[in-house]
């Protein structure tokens, strides 16, 4: 190969993001071929429809046969921005069985079955990039991987769903319900016309299944991730968060425990005010690392959209193709640690449990002894009488405690006659 | 070379980091093996007074001979942790010229002479890593050196030493006075007995130069940096950024300007509340990037400190050792723009300037007038009269101004009778 040959690149897919890239692709062919050693050749576009219109692209370059164009043969480097799992496994697959180094921002794929990748990758000793999966144009995967390889990984937590966080700040600032801000964020493009993967929490569980398998050296995968979403969020949870100086936020937690497992789990959670997090705004996502010698670290961003997506993808296809050109690639799999999954019950948190009691003596008395029955020590307890139905809300924060006997004692609070039907539960951060 | 045969590593250094890195490489001996695919092991530790108790560290280690130690020709990586140019930038060459990677958390010979040792690593066909030398812990030369590589980098500012934020912030909080809170500061140990590096601001340069040169590909060196310490700060400055609802951070800022040049300096800056920067606390360090495609990012964590900042020391060891084991190097000098620098007079910002007047009818247009003659227009204006005395004190705000342009009007306000000794001039972060 001579050495001003170019790097042969081929794209899947062509929407908000794949446009974007091939349009920075051409747009900056000059500051790539310096930084890069060799000049960048964009060969080919697979697109589902050939017929839509694509401003700025030359239509010379798009095929609906993505296959074919994977396996020419003469590819150093493919983007995958098809998302989805089929047929982008598939195509991933072949591509670097074809001996081209791929890219990915596909989360589903790497959360359901990224060990395939990695191991084809290594087979055929091609790279395996994927910094847009998660969190738009934070750079996150690679500080996981590289910059903080040498450190050991307590817990990663973060706000990774810039849809939810929209909602839930908007739930916050203008006092109305879920399905109300839900239409809105749909009218405005922030959620999708099926907003599913997104408030339900499937996104930010695959984003958290591959912080995790970084963070901790093992594979972790989606159907690890216990997970919630916001779609049963209250106003009434709403407002006893700010009444505990907190706000609701969609969480993603991974952490490390004592015992060497792996607790990992998407769900709202109260975060106090004061807290890094708590103040990110809108569709930002922000990821919190807390690292044995690095101490606490955090990163914030925009979380999607075309541009950020685009820029995270162009700095893995110049590393890939920095690597090209030296014949080399870069950090593999790292999943030597081989962890156990910590059972959702077992893992720990503080809670928020909110409950509707009749007004008379000895009804705090006998909630409290359920939670004392369960082992579990309450940080704060707020009674507000309602004198019109001699009933009283009670909002309980609980110490840490697993959720197991959260769970527990929350049955029992149910079947006592003295507690109005409708508990809440929610997870608080901090200890 | 078989292939468990170990990585040898040999440390230049052995205070507070030093030591920190060594103890790290001990003690998690079986995880970087498991990370790398071959063991590390320390072979030698240069160090300035071998009588030194150094608990947990083999005296066997131990040398005073560093040149003997670096050349000794079966090295693979060379850490240095020395500080300052000599030997340190020697020690390096050799270590370089006989084969060894080298990771550095030396800012002082980087923003010095970084390019002789990029040159020499080249020529070598080795690794130069320096993830320690700018905001401790926190990832952000791997961000800008592989992350950001596909995006255009606009703008790098951030609170890159921890001293002066302490001292800064114990000024806003305390009402206390720069001297005051320095000697405080010293006996924290969070001040060097010769506070000159950081409180003038040569250190905050340092990495300014660094940051600067990986953002815009582009030598940057510290003596193109525009540098002012805080120690003339005063509390009546303190007074009126709080005033202006702003606290003042000493920033460092790198910018790309419209003609291509860069513009690069550190000074004490008034950054408004609402700003991310605003409310980076103590010792903490903060680094605030804005690129064209990824848009704003944010990344915080310590700034300093023995564990953090080996952690950042390990990260690249791994790194360096993974391309060792591959027979690979990783990215090198990228500095193909080859910018000019924007002189510090053409560097625009907005200004905050205090002056006492005489409380006088026409004082303020003939102030105002100043300000017009040379195009400068103003954003805000306070005035607060001392009867007593029948002086006032007038606050201005600018909008953004060339720095020659605001120079050039104080230069006239001072020589109107109607204005006092001692204006002060501040920077403001924003538009």
């Amino acid at each position: 190969m001579t050495t001003n040959a170019p790097i042969r690149v081929a794209l899947l897919g062509c929407g908000v993001v794949g446009s974007q890239v091939a349009r920075q692709l051409l747009a900056h062919a000059e500051d790539l071929r310096a930084r890069i050693g060799r000049p960048l050749e964009l060969v080919g576009i697979a697109v589902r429809d050939l017929s839509k219109p694509r401003p700025g692209i030359d239509p010379a370059l798009l095929t609906a046969d993505a296959e074919a164009l994977v396996t020419r043969g003469d590819l150093d480097l493919v983007i995958e921005l098809l998302g989805g799992i089929e047929p982008a496994r598939s195509l991933l697959l072949a591509a670097i069985g074809a001996g081209a180094s791929v890219i990915t921002a596909n989360k589903a794929l790497l959360a359901e079955d990224g060990g395939s990748l990695y191991t084809a990758a290594e087979q055929s000793g091609v790279d395996l990039y994927f910094e847009a999966a998660v969190a738009g144009a934070i750079p996150i995967i690679r500080p996981l991987r590289e910059s903080l390889v040498g450190d050991e990984v307590l817990a990663v937590k973060g706000i990774v769903n810039g849809t939810t966080n929209f909602i839930l700040d908007r739930m916050h600032s203008a006092g109305v319900g879920f399905s109300e801000v839900l239409a809105e964020a749909q009218a405005l493009g922030y959620a999708e016309a099926d907003p599913t993967a997104d408030v339900e929490g499937y996104d930010a569980a695959a984003k958290a299944a591959i912080l995790a398998s970084l963070a901790f050296h093992s594979r972790v995968r989606l159907a690890d991730v216990d997970r919630e979403g916001i779609s049963l969020v209250s106003q009434d949870d709403i407002a006893a968060a700010k009444e505990m100086g907190c706000v609701i936020k969609l969480l993603a937690n991974c952490s490390l425990s004592a015992d060497g497992r792996i607790a990992v789990g998407v769900h709202p959670t109260m975060v106090p005010q004061g807290h890094p997090l708590a103040a990110i705004p809108g569709a930002y996502n922000a990821v919190f690392i807390e690292s044995r010698y690095a101490g606490r670290l955090m990163f914030m961003g925009p979380g999607a959209g075309g541009s950020p997506t685009a820029s995270a993808v162009m700095g893995d296809v110049v590393t890939a193709a920095r690597n090209r050109v030296r014949g080399t690639v870069g950090p593999g799999e790292s999943a030597y640690s081989a962890r156990g999954i910590t059972p959702p019950g077992e893992v720990e948190s503080r809670y928020y449990v909110s409950l509707q009691v009749t007004d008379e003596p000895g009804v705090l008395a006998k909630v409290a002894a359920r939670f004392a029955d369960h082992g579990i020590s309450l940080q704060a307890v707020r009674q507000d009488g309602d004198p019109v139905n001699s009933r009283a809300r009670l909002g309980v924060m609980t110490h840490v405690a697993p959720d197991s006997d959260l769970r527990a004692t929350v049955a029992e609070l149910e079947s006592l006659a003295e507690v109005g039907p409708g508990i809440t539960v929610m997870r608080v951060e901090g200890h």
